[in-house]
């Protein structure tokens, strides 16, 4: 640490700790589900708590800015002149179904002790409003300490990151000039293995798609035509059964167009990290990896496409039992993308992979969203990014590594695509995080290593 | 028509139908919904009704016997010595939601005049209300012209079969010998075509099973295990696309042990009914038939068994998308059974279907109704079926069929389960009656003839 601004800094960071994580849970409490339109009001309370508490940061203005859908949070401040970062996070959280499975209520936060240390529980504490407030701790502590930002940043908050940022693309583009930096910073990542700091530089795309099966033309009783019906549950069954082959392997035509296998290079930097796979798959209850035969569960996770369903229904799903035969059936998928996967041309060959498998009598409708993302491969020869990974080494005192990333993150896509502007991945996620399932939760010592890991990212990149 | 009694009593039903209509009408207009709490009273009523109308016949006895549920209307009559018949039917109806698609008040019947004849329109004019009045009406001519019944009768009204009988099975063990007769008489099937008398000598049993499939022991994101994880709807689908075969024959191994084909005589006599399975097909939306290939709809239908998925689901099924693998899927399924199949081997042979089909990882959790009932096939060599055939088909001067039924008709099982009883199935429904339905009717000749086909069954069989 040869930066005489930032021992303060961290000092500062370490003291506040109670309040900071005081802040987090108050913002852990306003229920922005921004899928449901039931919480529409939630979701804006979010974006308006989080506007005024960026505010504090003396920034020349921050406030909400109006789309379609939910608001855009957006604030500009510090020195003009020297380096411009943007801030990426995003105030929405994913539902929180099945209920029943949580062990409290998930918008009633607290911190926990575990036996791997305390952590904060609760919809969102890791993704993404714990996250993003570490960098907004870390600027809080700057303010505090020298009165001022260490050079221009511009946050960015969006709304819709779960339920598909259908604004985001027409804002970047109706506000382009406005949010010009040099690299965006963006926090909804996580580390690579428990305590290894990580950079992610490449990220799989994302293929949204759903679809209702019709079969008969209403709900038919299973005495009366059971036997020559044509059952929708059966046939989506059979359409879902066959998007793989026995190998694994994804079973739609041209679905490995752009596919390219991880270079031997990169492949030995990730097999260094000391990823515990079977830790990885134990976590969720596997013993093996079940994807496609002769990759190893990280690369199948990193750097390979999928197929994967998310939800499919039909027929009677109450108690006890009806002798239905329904009308319909439906099922919800979504493919990550890898390499130069086309989403556009990959949604035409799952549609029609789909189509080819219709017997008589039966027809689809298509309800997907009609935007994909492609997968993200960053310059990882930029200044930010080695600036960033020094910055990283010295507070976790361990080498920070560039790592990939199963998920998605589509705003670094739009970033690119729009604004012409890299990004850079980095949070402290822990694998445990149970993002997007019950009884979500952020270690408090992410938090704490988070927000110090921001503070001496930002003196780096403003040196 | 070789029985001098009959004429005088076929000719006082003619004369008698106005006033008969009218007896119907006044029965039609007791609202007994057995399901709904809110119709007890009415429903009761409906039972009182029937109980005194059945008096007038010169009953032994006849009354009101009370059961958990709603009672059951018990009466005995006639001369000892020679046959002994019991008849059954039911005096409660179905729901009439959704109201608005009626165009009368279900519980103001009229007769209505249609393109295909006159018709009693009103909920239960066909199930059971005017069915089971055919019966009643019959008996009451004969006691008219003769001044008594002609052979020991007995009478057996259910005010539960539309809320699933739950009172019936205690209610025979419980009166094992009093309701002992040569062989049940039951009104409430119909006719296998527009003026084919028939008489149904056999129907599916049936088989409820519903199994959870669990994968992950947690809900997971596809960004961080897609690939890698075992996707449980993925797996379901795999099985459920497993149980049929390319030619729509269950793939189960055992599952046709017991079935044999149907005898190219019976098979013959349903060729001849002139049944319009395109019509059927057609009612459901479809062109063809969908199940074994080599059958048509209607073997399909009553004479081949079933294995139905009546309901799956699993995932994320509500608005939007969510990026979820989950950690369980679910399935409900029913078999029709035919022949000699038997429910419990064939639930071991689906059970272990599934078992074998498990991946490493995944387990099933099984959830099924542990009863099941067999097919019925009835003795149609008995005496009464010859009878009551020839009967038919001088009533309706066509030759009267042996039909099978894709349904269950559950009391006629518990009468050969409790009771050790045969029962010969009779009915003057049509297709088109809308039973369950808005709008349900029964036409004035199926109560006209149906009433002259049960004196002239009750001639043959006290002969």
């Amino acid at each position: 640490m040869t930066d005489d601004r930032l021992k303060p800094v961290l000092d500062r960071i370490d003291d506040e700790m109670p309040a900071a994580q005081e802040r987090l849970m108050e913002f852990l409490r306003i229920q922005s589900i921004s899928t449901d339109p039931e919480y529409k009001g939630d979701t804006r309370r979010a974006a308006e708590w989080l506007a005024k508490d960026i505010e504090g940061l003396g920034l020349d203005e921050a406030g909400l800015r109006d789309t379609p859908g939910h608001p855009m949070v957006v604030g500009h401040g510090g020195p003009d002149g020297g380096a411009h970062l943007l801030f990426y996070g995003h105030y929405d959280v994913q539902p929180v179904d099945p209920l029943n499975l949580w062990d409290r209520d998930p918008f009633d936060p607290a911190i926990e002790e575990t036996e791997n240390g305390p952590v904060i529980r609760g919809r969102g504490a890791s993704d993404d409003k714990g996250q993003l407030m570490t960098f907004v701790e870390a600027c809080r502590a700057w303010v505090a300490v020298h009165g001022a930002l260490p050079c221009r940043l511009t946050f960015f908050f969006e709304g819709e990151e779960e339920s598909g940022s259908p604004s985001l693309i027409p804002f970047l583009e109706a506000n382009r000039e406005e949010l010009q930096a040099d690299v965006a910073l963006i926090c909804d990542t996580g580390m690579a293995a428990p305590g290894v700091p990580s950079i992610a530089t490449q990220l799989r795309g994302m293929l949204k798609d759903e679809f209702t099966l019709h079969g008969p033309k209403l709900d038919l009783h299973s005495g009366h035509y059971g036997g020559p019906a044509l059952n929708p549950l059966r046939e989506i069954s059979k359409i879902v059964a066959s998007f793989h082959d026995e190998t694994g392997r994804v079973a739609v035509e041209g679905f490995y167009e752009g596919v390219e296998e991880v270079p031997a290079e990169l492949l030995a930097q990730w097999e260094d990290i000391g990823i515990d796979e079977s830790a990885y798959l134990g976590h969720a209850g596997m013993s093996v990896a079940h994807g496609e035969a002769g990759y190893s569960a990280l690369v199948q996770q990193w750097a390979r496409p999928t197929l994967e369903i998310n939800g499919m229904w039909g027929g009677y799903t109450g108690v006890g039992s009806k002798t239905v035969i329904p009308a319909e059936a439906h099922c919800k998928l979504t493919c990550r993308l890898v390499g130069q996967q086309d989403p556009a041309a990959l949604r035409r060959a799952v549609r029609a992979h789909v189509e080819a498998r219709l017997p008589q009598d039966a027809s689809v409708e298509w309800k997907g969203e009609l935007d994909g993302a492609p997968a993200a491969v960053f310059d990882t020869t930029r200044p930010e990014f080695t600036g960033a990974r020094e910055a990283l080494t010295e507070e976790w005192e361990r080498d920070a590594v560039f790592t990939a990333m199963g998920g998605s993150i589509p705003v670094a896509g739009y970033f690119r695509q729009v604004l012409g502007m890299e990004s850079m991945l980095i949070g402290f996620a822990s694998e445990d995080d149970r993002i997007h399932s019950p009884n979500e939760k952020y270690d408090v010592a992410a938090f704490h290593r988070g927000t110090r890991s921001w503070a001496r990212i930002l003196a780096a990149l403003s040196k």
